[in-house]
């Protein structure tokens, strides 16, 4: 599993274009998601608890912890490319491992391996609440690398 | 694939208690999502487009498009079980075939075997506009059983 | 879940490359494994049961059920493609429903989404003894289209 | 991804369980399979190239890759466990990275997170020749402990 945090950041020019990115995805918006660190092959998002990401029983829906990790791995990929690329989810599988309470999660997604075409990231999703931390969801993803629309 | 519709109901009881469970999603409610057939070992969910749920290109996220997916999963899922049983998801997989556009997706969760403590389902969803319907993510989600919370 | 069986056969060339290309496999001889029917989209590989294949229990090894829908999903991707294409595995999940037991056990690939690039199919697993045949083993896979090698 | 190699071993008793049944898993003979290191929480298990365990192209078929990672991760959950439990593969998910030439493959089981009912592993398949070491394959599994047969 990924150490809790990692320091090395990637370059401005590739933080900037995945924050552009970012701002363009309606769902993470409207969920509340931020980004946190980008460092070169690993994303960072973060997801405050609140009301309208519950499942019925108040902890953070799998549909939530989900939408985080798969766009955390999306980015994680994107920062070993180069500039014109875009990449797309083929797939990815995800193992719920406790409910997801907790004053928010945090999602981070590593490249495994990137290849010409294909890609594959680990996901984790860790429940913090102060100075805890406890993993919560871990998932692997294949992720396909498109020719960049300009 | 399962057929497009499915015309067998689950009792009043199953679909009364199914509903009250997905009101109490605050996730599916923020999303926009509402429930649609509700048959024996198959729920259908449905959500609209809406920017509020989009990736970067307008297209509806694979993070939104899970969600209700693994919803589906659960509640087709929950109709097998008797009234004060609990399904949380386990782990899933999906696939994403196609870019999410059109009016609404539906997703349709379908019980493939239910055992005393695991149940394993399948998960189809549709892209819908007017007449025209499309699979757009395919998956396959495990739940365990648990006693139910009185 | 697919019918028990299908009728339709694939063309004679695509018969004859699939099981040409079968023979070359060697986990499959080495197993037991044969080909079945092969449609277009669709492919069955049949494993007797025997001691060489069990794990430790006497019922056939998740690995060995696997390793024939694994192969089958493969199979069924390459009658949808032209003669000199190839295709590999990207990743596979399977969910083990029951214990392999019976004669043998039959895996069926079907593709549900061909892609330029990727493919993806269904993989189910039925054990068959005498009349009887159970679904053991659902999956779903993803493939990658190579231009053949001549 | 874990480190190459992992110096902290079971204890005797786990050990010679873990042996002990895989003694009895007649495909892991039957494929060339032993078993490398036993650590609490990982299980590693290796195989030799050889014709009788490859694909059309001379590279280990997946098949092969996947039922050794399949039953390092079995092995893996099993050290965690107290003498009489059993534990069954409920599913997994692999991708293959790469093809997997060389003199051997080596497949490591760890596991994530050890639960009553379930546990998830992670799985890693390198191909060795030599000093050289390449992830090939990588992996997440499921697995349900059942109360031991005695």
């Amino acid at each position: 599993m990924s150490p809790p945090s990692a320091t090395e950041s990637a370059t401005p020019e590739v933080r900037e274009r995945i924050r552009a990115s970012f701002d363009r995805q309606g769902l993470m918006r409207h969920l509340g998601a931020s980004l946190g660190h980008i460092g070169p092959g690993r994303v960072h998002i973060e997801l405050p608890r609140r009301p309208e990401i519950t499942q019925q029983h108040g902890y953070i829906h799998a549909g939530a912890t989900s939408a985080i990790a798969d766009s955390a791995g999306g980015y994680a990929a994107l920062t070993v490319f180069e500039v014109d690329s875009e990449v797309l989810t083929v797939e990815y599988k995800i193992n719920l491992l406790a409910p997801a309470g907790g004053h928010h999660i945090e999602a981070v997604g590593t490249v495994v391996r990137a290849g010409r075409t294909l890609t594959v990231c680990q996901l984790e999703v860790f429940a913090v609440d102060g100075a805890e931390r406890s993993l919560v969801a871990v998932g692997q993803q294949t992720l396909i690398r498109l020719p960049g629309k300009r």
